[in-house]
């Protein structure tokens, strides 16, 4: 094989009466699964559902923490002091282990969402908080793999604390030649020509390469590849992906 | 000694920046910690400190579990369908078992709050998705003691379940001569003298009797007292009821 | 013509990220908008969003007022104390005026929202509550009609109290022989096949007569029919319904 | 007299069960309630309440709005789109003034809370998104003054936007040479010397003077002064400022 890739995919990310992603779908063609946890999408009920239909595709389940915003679906950056942030994270991961066990699995990894994401790459305070968050729940679950835009801030305080990382790489958002992504309000931040994005996946995760938004070829080494969710035919796109990676003689298969 | 009783108390009913129990008082008096876990009271940083205060003092947690209610803190009624109410329980069980693990302990049981507590007395569906919920948790617990009124519901269907009861009485709250407790609504349904409260106590800890609304002696036999926390001299009451059980001979112990 | 109706839909029941109804298309059809106040659904920006194309397109707002249930979607009826739920009326019926307003309009009338318009149905202290916070809004707004079903408690305590009230029916839901709805856990709760509905509407608006779950015709005069938003094809639906009420000779009017 | 000056505090700090201000007796030594309208404190009965004793007092109401954070008291500064907090401030404004109007008076001024107060100091976008949901308020309540920082990007957007600005002084606080308040992370940042704080209450109003954190005195003009009412003692500290100012030959009055 030419490689190895995890496909990873935001799921349950519906509340209540509101659904978003096609979950059952997306679980066809990801291996990792990051299962809202009730704080920016994800009433208890989905949160169950969704870890039983993962855990009958064989899919793993990641917590993906945020910010407590539903009203803001987890997208509005949040000054959160560390020790409160470090039991917010905590309790959403106990939380939705709950149903991964009650369905014959685990949480196995952990992956910010939107805004926290996005801050704990360069925020040290918080990115040390959500790392001690895990770390707290690591008590029940050992250590968690903390999946993350390399060289994140995220990233170094994960290996700091002694805590398994896993670098991420996104085929839909536009990077800079820096490495990190270029963000939503610019021009090119999301990609949405499906071509393209399955073309960049390839690139990915064959030969490690991406082209960034000034043309230029960048490296990027990833084990893990996230593939959007909340999109108009976000299933049928992870589907191609995963399918065209398989055709480009790349392993489509779970981190460790 | 002539008999043996534990002492439960709710802590950790506050919500950033509010608070309401005497947590450390409290905890120095009682065998049974029953933390709020988020969903009428309880936000996951109050939830850690009381865990770990609650490991330190030696007194055992309890998930008490309520409808989704912060508003209400927990005593309005509310429909809430068996599937969802099942999820919800045991959402808030993973969550605050993450902070008893991370503190050296474990949630040993449950106990449902305020309006869920008395609609499980009789409700049986809800009790039913109340005891479903505790064994979702199961998965990850094995099975929890389930605190609840002799004769409930909700004892019923944790028996049905194999989940263990734990028979729990009131001193601070007015009998009718069927067992049940006079509702809030009505005159005698809350005792607030020390005296009285006591020395009910221990008629319920050693001799297994209270007196009725209606003056008549009625037997009930109980494995736990509960001691409320949420008033003026709530810590102080409940050190005199532990002294005084005590002095008559009773045992303050958890239940197993 | 023969009749006058008024057609209502639930509107702007989406919450943050989340999107339930197609609010543009049902403005097209509807003349009077029942809009979510942020209770069970509704934020602020949707609030604004779906007032400001209301006033454009000439359709009536209403408050949709609910219980405090987002993860239940206002469907879970829930026993809250009669001041707290008139306070929690008023509070939703004045924020949304505030962008009524701004929009060159005002909230014209109130209907409770899922479990609480049920609940309003025969809960008479609920009823009186709802209609005391309508009251309490009159401050601002003057007696604003109360929409809801004919014979209901709802509608007695709004007359008791001098509130204008306006009768309410739905084409896509089974009646019982006493004119109540048939409970939605029951079959024939809800109507989905568009012939039928349309054939009843018209039934309805025209000869104030609708066929009952036992076959038998029902009198039935509304002012108002409503029309849901929250299904698939509901704005089509709408549209039709509009367009062979028109041909049928019914003036499809809000009401004053 | 010898200088004017408003007492403002912040009130209603409860949310249902909790309580945090001692409302009664502020109500007695304030010109000026700003009330807590439910996003970071506030539940609609609580509002209600506080809006009648206000009004029985003589005392002008004003909206104290958050950002959405009940968990963190509106501590936490949310990186909020400019057109959500827009909403939220005019959402926010509306549901208090139903209580104020039927308390028999109306809000009469904003001033943002806590983390939005401090952020709205400094970062134009969401001191004009505050300022632009004021505005859109006033098409139901006119263009109401806002309370803030003097020298604040808040009252630059609101003065452009033709809104009054009402000059804004803490006693309780230390103040460093450039006029803005030391942070509440920083040493000096609150005083609790009772004689201390009464001494620059009477400084601020009469002399328009306060000494820094440096020692120098400072130039500081304010039409209103800020009491906090959230610590113990906060009420009587109050009553004391009021006496003392009024001793000083200060009028103590809420601004026009």
């Amino acid at each position: 094989m030419d490689g190895i890739i995890d496909l990873n995919a935001d799921l349950g990310e519906g509340f209540g009466r509101w659904q978003l992603t096609d979950d059952e779908a997306l679980l066809a063609s990801v291996t990792s699964a990051n299962v809202a946890c009730g704080f920016h999408a994800g009433d208890p009920a989905t949160m169950r559902r969704v870890c039983e239909r993962a855990a009958e595709h064989g899919v793993r389940i990641g917590a993906q923490v945020s910010y407590r915003d539903l009203a803001g679906f987890g997208r509005r950056a949040m000054d959160v002091p560390a020790d409160e942030l470090t039991a917010e994270i905590a309790y959403q991961i106990g939380a939705l282990d709950v149903f991964a066990r009650a369905a014959g699995t685990r949480v196995s990894y952990v992956k910010p969402h939107g805004a926290l994401y996005n801050r704990a790459v360069r925020d040290r305070e918080q990115a040390a908080a959500v790392v001690a968050g895990i770390r707290l729940a690591g008590a029940t679950l050992g250590p968690l793999p903390v999946l993350g835009l390399p060289g994140s801030e995220l990233h170094a305080a994960a290996e700091e604390a002694g805590l398994p990382t896993v670098r991420e790489a996104f085929a839909d958002r536009g990077y800079r030649p820096d490495g990190t992504l270029v963000p939503r309000s610019e021009p090119g931040a999301v990609l949405t020509d499906a071509d393209q994005v399955i073309k960049r996946s390839v690139g990915l995760a064959r030969d490690g390469e991406v082209t960034a938004a000034d043309g230029r070829a960048l490296r990027m080494r990833a084990r893990s590849l996230c593939v959007h969710g909340d999109t108009p035919d976000a299933a049928r796109l992870a589907r191609r992906v995963r399918e065209e990676l398989t055709a480009a003689g790349v392993e489509v298969r779970a981190f460790a």
